[in-house]
């Protein structure tokens, strides 16, 4: 039976609402305190399986890797440049273990105690050594929101920009998990009327809802990776809130592009979804016209069929509020293309290295991605249903991201990704 | 006898053009054999002083590290954490070590063969593993003729410029040690009159000469280093060869910056000279004006007078030929400044992480850094002593940088920094 198989269960309970069930098991790095080893663990309910414990007691099969392979991993950085192979032999491996019908795991419970610890008691941590972070621009609709802000209707979308899937490097040492706080930046900011930028905490704190992946096993330099290859690359997928501050970026950004409005913060979720486990969740993309150029063009449904949505809760609110609800599948330029882009020049991608969507807006302006196009760059502030409004962040701000994929009785999600604004220092 | 005094000498004979007197003593990672164990060692005239060596004789005085540190050793990522006190306190032993009145090592034959390798023996790796990589572009000659090129002599220098030090991140997994080649890339590009682009081998190769510095320890996320402290995290400088494709630059660079056109590779010489040892070679920069914002003010003189000259060697010719002479003293933005405001919205820098000035350009046709500037985008091709005419690079063209300060009798220096181009796959 295929471990994505919509009939397969679980002998651990898992309500349909969970993003969890026996067809996702994505991996994530966790400890059991706070300071405590870090281990590679599979999420499967409400439950983290401790795949060290699973290796020391030579549970896998060990076919694509040693049987205590897991006993001494701190980081995925391993796993993934064993590539595609390895990844689908421990899913299945796993998948197999957890099901209703299998009475390993299930009839043990000294073993069930030992390798399955509760979601809620564990910590969770980076997946992986992120050597490098890409961020793509790929959404149509969020390109063309900006442009608009920024040049007016008749130019917004630049020339380039249905040719090239436009990135550029984000800063890979700020990149944080789920739960950490953000401090509000300081920068160089300069209204429009005033003759010198002053320097000081910045007044148009932004999110920006994202999807991103983490490259498997990489390329050599010089050595462009065919768009055919491209899956062979892609190992799971993550959420991710880039973080920006609209007025450091409005000042700093020309010629070479954001710097020090992006780079203090970029907040990931730590369970990576694998895209063996997306794969029913697939869909047609956004048709593209012009047609992409050879080495961008692949067959097949490469858009991902993820539902997201935003929410925030000022510190006035008992609960958090949805801002926006969007979806992944309306991105133009899909995951293959990006990981092929990015190679065509040869520059070598490694396990661990991190490719962001981009923003992610959808057609209607209650999906935007940011709070800069939700609010229209602070012309439309949102109201809250407690009556406060939002033109930008303020601080004690919690913005939480969620995207999960709706299968038959049962959903294939990432969880919460989740971070507070903290007042400038 | 402070390391930096002009009148020191070694045991070891150096002559007054070498760049690697006792006043220098430069860091690099070296093997002495391609795939052998890495080591860190220090270059003193025509060898490498392998500290590892030193470390198993507890010949270092071992006041801020470990006396056996360096022999586990493989990058200098720990060294460079540890502080402006470990490393002084460790060059001021290796100087100790190495001048002509210090029998310990001079004295002992057995001793000197084991821990002194000829530098043409061994082969360098990169110094350091870089987590981030940022580019500044902190050159206003540079930054102007950029300006003219793209948008004529009235705006030629964007508003912010002169009160943001520029930057972008780069990409850190396609750095290179000098001596490798550099493979054509492939990408697309877009003729002016052209209604489509096209995808092929770059036809504008450029190079750019820079001058970069590894940060030694680092801070904490969320925590901006006032620019008072910023030279106590500076390790030591390095020579950059920022290769650019800029047929693909020009396509791509819109609204986000250079990607594809700059990640292809990025060289950097060997052998890291320490802030210590560039002292007495600091000048007065470049007149600020208008004055920079107070997180950029720093007093005393923190330009660097270092000479830079780029080489270029075709296929045809016997040898190489100096095309430009520059000097770091040029640049707009000193290191302190860049450093400052890259961490002054908290974004976080790590011990290793390289940080390069952009293209180092003089007042004069004859001191451009890159080839954009001296072919002026092609306009003027340069004409080399064989006839031979250069506009952008051709394949088979090697690239060779150098770069020393001229002490009284004596080159504090950074040996080459070399680079060929390979024809594109």
């Amino acid at each position: 039976m295929n471990a994505n198989d919509p009939a397969l269960r679980s002998f651990v309970p898992v309500p349909p609402e969970s993003h969890f069930p026996i067809q996702n098991l994505p991996f994530g790095i966790f400890s059991r305190t706070p300071q405590g080893p870090r281990r590679v663990g599979v999420a499967i309910g409400e439950f983290v399986l401790d795949l060290s414990v699973l290796a020391e007691k030579k549970l896998f099969p060990g076919q694509a890797l040693s049987a205590d392979f897991f006993a001494r991993q701190e980081n995925l950085n391993e796993f993934l440049s064993l590539g595609r192979n390895a990844w689908r032999e421990i899913r299945s491996a796993v998948s197999q273990l957890l099901r209703h019908d299998a009475a390993a795991l299930r009839d043990s419970i000294a073993l069930r105690e030992e390798a399955m610890i509760p979601r809620a008691s564990v910590t969770m941590h980076l997946p992986a050594r992120i050597g490098d972070y890409t961020d793509f621009y790929s959404s149509k609709e969020h390109a063309t929101n900006v442009g608009i802000m920024l040049r007016g209707p008749d130019h917004a979308l630049m020339p380039n920009w249905l040719h090239v899937p436009i990135a550029y490097h984000g800063r890979a040492s700020s990149i944080v998990v789920s739960g950490t706080d953000v401090r509000r930046p300081l920068g160089q900011t300069k209204a429009e009327d005033a003759v010198a930028p002053v320097f000081g905490p910045s007044r148009n704190l932004d999110f920006e809802l994202e999807l991103g992946f983490l490259v498997g096993s990489g390329n050599s330099l010089g050595a462009p990776i065919p768009i055919a290859e491209a899956p062979e690359h892609i190992f799971g997928f993550v959420l991710v809130n880039d973080w920006s501050a609209r007025d450091i970026q409005k000042w700093e950004y020309q010629p070479l592009g954001p710097f020090l409005a992006k780079n203090f913060a970029t907040s990931i979720s730590p369970w990576v979804v694998t895209l063996d486990a997306l794969e029913l969740f697939r869909v047609a993309g956004q048709k593209q016209e012009p047609e992409p150029l050879p080495y961008l063009h692949l067959p097949g449904d490469w858009a991902l069929a993820v539902q997201l949505e935003i929410h925030l809760q000022t510190e006035m609110m008992p609960g958090r509020q949805r801002i926006s609800a969007t979806n992944a599948r309306f991105l133009y330029w899909n995951v293959c293309q990006q990981l092929a882009h990015h190679a065509s020049n040869g520059c070598n991608l490694q396990p661990g290295d991190l490719l962001a969507s981009g923003t992610i807006s959808g057609p209607t302006p209650d999906s935007y991605g940011s709070m800069l196009e939700l609010a229209w760059k602070g012309t439309k502030p949102i109201t809250l249903a407690n009556g406060e409004t939002r033109a930008f962040l303020q601080d004690g701000d919690r913005v939480t991201m969620t995207g999960w994929c709706q299968g038959p009785g049962y959903r294939v999600g990432f969880g919460e990704l989740t971070g507070r604004i903290l007042p400038a220092l």
